[in-house]
């Protein structure tokens, strides 16, 4: 029987100012999925490899297994399928691992079925995966991690999904602490009420954001890159924040801030070599305090999810 | 001696999810500001038409002196001015008139003075204009009437402005509403703490708009005009203001909202035709409940204030 593979790519949610409206895909990092069409109407996780034993064989809980059962009842489809999971990105980190298996899942499941969908529509199916993963059925990990690029999730009512340019050069430096930071955590510091000076503030922001991708100005998107919303609660509870972020601007990057839910940071620089020279003096303030990171430097990735 | 009339236009601030950040200005209507060189080192204001004599002669509230002077401050300069003011803008209306003032004073006495400084350059100058009006040194009414176009007042700290591109066809309907609206009232109303899940929607919003605006994408735009902040408030102060929006979405605009701290309100649609037809619905929406109204089609206006 037919079998396809597909890559999804990890992303950066919450992009400060772009607190739960915006994410960004990153090259090379991610998760492989394979979906062999079977006899029968039953999804089977076959293999899961790199969770270290953690993640779930139940098809209504795993998110590949959930993300192509919603495909399927929206066709009114029944069909077999073996799923594969191969992870290559750390669980509860910030860098959006479960979106990832859930869209590889769908794009390789989608490419069996002869392409029924558009990349578009597979959003609202991975969708149903975050809401069995995360709680909630969050776009700014799945649609970038689909779509590739800077996604503007406008709106969830209707879902109203945007893909915005992404400059030559934009560069990404990922830094993952090795500390573990509970989603439940990184939510219950989240201020629920907040000053009418600070929405203004995060609305000026997040606009100088956008229209500093559109421009390519890189100096309005570093300007823009800050959060008055959720970073004062959450930074926090990721130690040396703030000392990095001196550390990164001394060195000419645009700017950090917390990826997702924490505890990896993102920092986007306007080259390649900044956004290495600023992975590196990250890396000398962790080890001031005695923290390991993982480092991961990379273009944003403008492709998205796609077939191996 | 020499001497220079300038026109500066209407605006509208508070552009829905722009609350507070986002202006743009209108064609056509605006003011003119005639100044004069004169002997000495005092700025006169020495007539001012349009006004039903509301307006102070005094120099250091009027705000076309105002912002002159602040001009002058800045570059330590000691000369005589004679200005002249002819308002087209009725007063308190929500229609930028104080900046516009401002804006053309300054654009004509930087004419005079051989000019010096940039238009940008002369936004702070017109803020000081704007402290003296309205008690706060806002920008997104001078920043639009003298460059203007959209403009983005990203923050304050310091002051960055951005201009933003205007989609060809895009067209403002203003509805003027006979009744009076203190601005004092306006700010009263505004709730001082909002939920994160209305900051997020309202940060959806306008980064949509400002996407809308680069992409030309008019259904974007019409999605991206809500305020869910100031808007619930304010509303209820006009009264016909939701009836108003059901009858001008019937005939295809785009979207409205309250211009400024009201009582006028905007309406953007895609082409003059729609426009007009908006003001058309409006009226009778108006007509219905026995309030008069000033109707005024216009292009977004993209040059700003400029020499006569």
């Amino acid at each position: 029987m037919r079998e396809v593979t597909a890559f999804a790519p990890a992303t950066v949610a919450n992009v400060s100012c772009g607190f739960d409206i915006l994410g960004f895909a990153i090259d090379s990092l991610g998760d492989k999925v394979k979906v062999k069409l079977t006899e029968g109407s039953a999804l089977k996780v076959v293999e899961i490899q790199g969770d270290e034993g953690k993640l779930p064989f139940e098809s209504e809980k795993n998110t590949c297994s959930v993300a192509i059962q919603a495909m399927l009842d929206q066709m009114d489809l029944h069909v077999g399928m073996e799923i594969s999971l191969y992870k290559g990105l750390p669980l509860g980190s910030g860098m959006g691992s479960s979106a990832a298996s859930a869209a590889a899942a769908l794009v390789a499941a989608n490419e069996v079925l002869g392409k029924p969908f558009s990349k578009e529509d597979l959003v609202p199916f991975a969708m149903e995966a975050e809401r069995i993963a995360c709680g909630a059925a969050h776009a700014d990990n799945v649609a970038p991690s689909i779509l590739g690029g800077f996604v503007l999730i406008r709106g969830y009512d209707p879902l109203d999904v945007i893909k915005l340019p992404v400059p030559d050069g934009l560069h990404c430096t990922l830094l993952h602490p090795h500390l573990e930071l509970k989603t439940s955590d990184s939510r219950s510091v989240l201020k629920q009420q907040i000053s009418l000076k600070d929405a203004t503030m995060q609305s000026g922001n997040i606009a100088g954001l956008i229209a500093g991708l559109y421009k390519s100005d890189f100096p309005l998107i570093g300007r823009s890159l800050k959060d008055v919303i959720a970073e004062p609660s959450r930074a926090l509870l990721i130690p040396g924040f703030y000392e990095l972020r001196e550390a990164i601007k001394n060195v000419g990057a645009l700017g950090s801030g917390i990826s997702g839910s924490g505890p990896t940071i993102f920092i986007l620089s306007s080259n390649e070599s900044i956004a290495t020279k600023a992975g590196e003096v990250s890396r000398k303030v962790f080890d001031e305090i005695g923290l390991g990171v993982d480092v991961y430097v990379s273009k944003v990735n403008v492709k998205g999810a796609f077939i191996l």
